[in-house]
């Protein structure tokens, strides 16, 4: 038996890979009227900046990281989601001191986890992720959202859903917590251990959990909305303001908390309400982190950004019956029949291409009739055919694939010729 | 101190990674013109994979592999090189049953080997490659040669050096080995570590070694060419006859092996003669590899392909003061003054981005004189300006940055009206 590919991983092969490259896409040519510039981190990062930012006490960083060490003696991770990596750049390069600011970026590439492979969801998986570092003006957390769902409607997705919350600032955050641990503690021994290290960690994580989700003392938790400070309540009630100023519909939804360590003020995800999409609804995740920065050694500035997986796209698309356009046809396909003849092929097909058309040839020795087949498979619009008969009169014969009409051009400047519209 | 980036490896920053998506589109428009396909295989393969395919002999296997474990127990391996992927996904999704044929793949993507950072040398990098699989056909060998020339032209690179091989077929090889043997075993021990080790397990690739490269026993030392059979020679002789047809210049070089175990009859290296280009010239490499898909399980199938670095290319570029492209402007900057302006401003930077303009505003709370500052900065054609007196009637101001010329537009449908052509 041949050689496997990974547990978990997947290729993306022809037939498939056009929508990947039409998403992307649709991403690069969103950014760049946002104005979010691409940035390319590598696949690995040292572990500390994910333990650093991501958080000790989450998931990812406990259970779910390809940590190895190198030839050197360092500990690196594939990195398990992309924000981290850019603030790390961010600090790393100064951007803080560029003359553009906020600094808008943007990423595609794929991400690791270590979970257990099910329908639609990988160890390999491709997010696209943008980043707005260094403003705290509530417009730049709108744009933000805006972008992620405009993405989505650009691609053709309609059944979408909108959940917002602020997680305040530290000071309002520290007051939720309190209220929490009173909240809580009394009865933790009925939660899961998770919950209980969360407790003493972070414990508006519990809020999150999907083990306990059903507990009574889930629904009596005291909510952030309750807790938010005067300046926090009204970064809030701005953002909000401005999302409804845009048309854009959402939900608040003070359980929304995130699942990692680092966010504040303005939380959001984007669900799909296509029917049939399956239990894990959440497209789009994102939030302002202004502590991130910081926390990897660069100066306070604040950030808001989102990351969405490709893979969870593609299930959505399927889901509400979009097809995203193919392109799937070729300019010609040249048949040549002898030798000689196929040593007027090749440079033929070399100009053709050089000309700006999409061209082919047979590679595989085949018959004429074997070659027209080959021509049709590939959709090509014309077949240029060189035959013994036509190269003693330096001509090739041109036929339109779908009309059959045939047309006699001389091998002499063909390309020109054709180029000119014969 | 922060959290700095791993050795070896580098974040490609806006400003730079315009470049490398200039010259991904060169590819894959490239290659569309020459109807090979993307595929994407995953990061990480088995270890297994590599050390059947690139060979347990290589430098690449012994020394260079980011190798690691992962929490189930698997030996996985970061990709060092595209080809043994692409190989396992054409077994393992049985490609050689589709209708095309032969299968025409390409690849973008990161690889890794762990070696001395130097410039323009990374632990993580990034390759462009091609494989045809299923043909044995000589002119598919001339067509791969012939889109990386292409490719290298279109982006603007002149000095160029095409070299080819042949390393004929199994029995040739075979022949030559023998002679190789003969010709080293007396006086193998005046030779590397390395080569000693070659002699026993693949000879052909002393003649690589760069370290003996000056040994007097390597200039005399017995030629592929000499040892071609009929079959092979005749394979060679129609390559270069097709490379001829097609306007392609080369020189035959029998010492070039390629560093990787799996070549057989064509092989090749494009080299920049730019000055001061540096001492690694190769900027892409490829041959066949007639064996490999029965190596790593699949049936016997013909292939070809070759590899190259976009990090090389950026250097060649350079060397050769080619400059690429780059788009650098925004549609629109839109200045708000005031509270009231700023919910304006909002909506209409959406409706903007929506219509298709690349739109930006300010989101650091800056002044008049500091906006326009920015709008220059971004290079904005024009500035829309909303004053509180323009917003009292209504309107707003634009005015053309370069010219300086200003009209009033009203803010109701200004979209339609710029899109109109005010």
């Amino acid at each position: 038996m041949g050689i496997q590919i990974p547990r978990g991983t997947q290729d993306i092969l022809p037939g498939e890979v056009e929508k990947w490259q039409y998403i992307e896409k649709t991403a690069r040519d969103i950014c760049q009227k946002y104005q979010y510039k691409e940035i390319r981190t590598p696949i690995f990062e040292q572990t500390e900046l994910f333990q650093r930012s991501v958080g000790d006490s989450t998931d990812i960083v406990q259970k779910e990281m390809y940590t190895f060490t190198d030839r050197g003696g360092r500990s690196l991770t594939l990195r398990p989601e992309g924000t981290a990596a850019v603030v790390r750049s961010y600090a790393e390069n100064k951007m803080y001191g560029q003359t553009i600011q906020p600094v808008k970026l943007y990423y595609i590439g794929p991400m690791f986890r270590y979970e257990r492979p099910q329908a639609g969801r990988y160890r390999q998986f491709v997010q696209f992720g943008i980043e707005a570092i260094g403003s705290d003006d509530p417009a730049i957390d709108a744009e933000v959202i805006s972008l992620a769902m405009e993405f989505y409607r650009n691609l053709g997705l309609r059944e979408l859903r909108l959940v917002i919350n602020s997680l305040g600032d530290r000071s309002s955050r520290s007051a939720l917590r309190e209220a929490l641990v009173a909240h809580f503690q009394p009865n933790i021994g009925e939660f899961c251990e998770d919950c209980q290290q969360r407790l003493k960690t972070n414990p508006l994580r519990i809020l999150d959990c999907k083990k306990d989700r059903g507990h009574k003392l889930m629904q009596t938790a005291p909510s952030i909305l309750d807790y938010l400070n005067e300046a926090s309540s009204e970064y809030f009630e701005k953002v909000k303001k401005l999302l409804k100023g845009m048309g854009i519909d959402f939900v608040v939804d003070p359980n929304l908390v995130r699942g990692l360590d680092y966010y504040n003020h303005t939380a959001f995800e984007i669900m799909s309400e296509a029917e049939g999409f399956g239990a894990i609804t959440t497209l789009c995740g994102g939030g302002r982190y202004d502590g991130l920065v910081e926390e990897v050694g660069g100066p306070d500035k604040p950030g808001i950004g989102f990351a969405l997986s490709v893979e969870r796209l593609l299930s959505a698309l399927d889901a509400e019956g979009v097809a995203l356009p193919q392109e799937e046809s070729i300019d010609y396909f040249i048949i040549a029949l002898g030798e000689e003849a196929e040593e007027y092929a090749v440079p033929l097909l070399q100009q053709l291409r050089r000309a700006g058309f999409s061209a082919e040839k047979d590679y595989m020795g085949r018959k004429l009739k074997a070659q027209f087949k080959a021509a049709e498979r590939l959709h090509a619009k014309y077949a240029v055919i060189i035959g013994e008969d036509e190269l003693k009169e330096g001509k090739a014969l041109l036929k339109h694939l779908e009309t059959g009409e045939q047309t006699s051009v001389e091998l002499e400047n063909m390309v020109e010729q054709l180029k000119s519209g014969i």
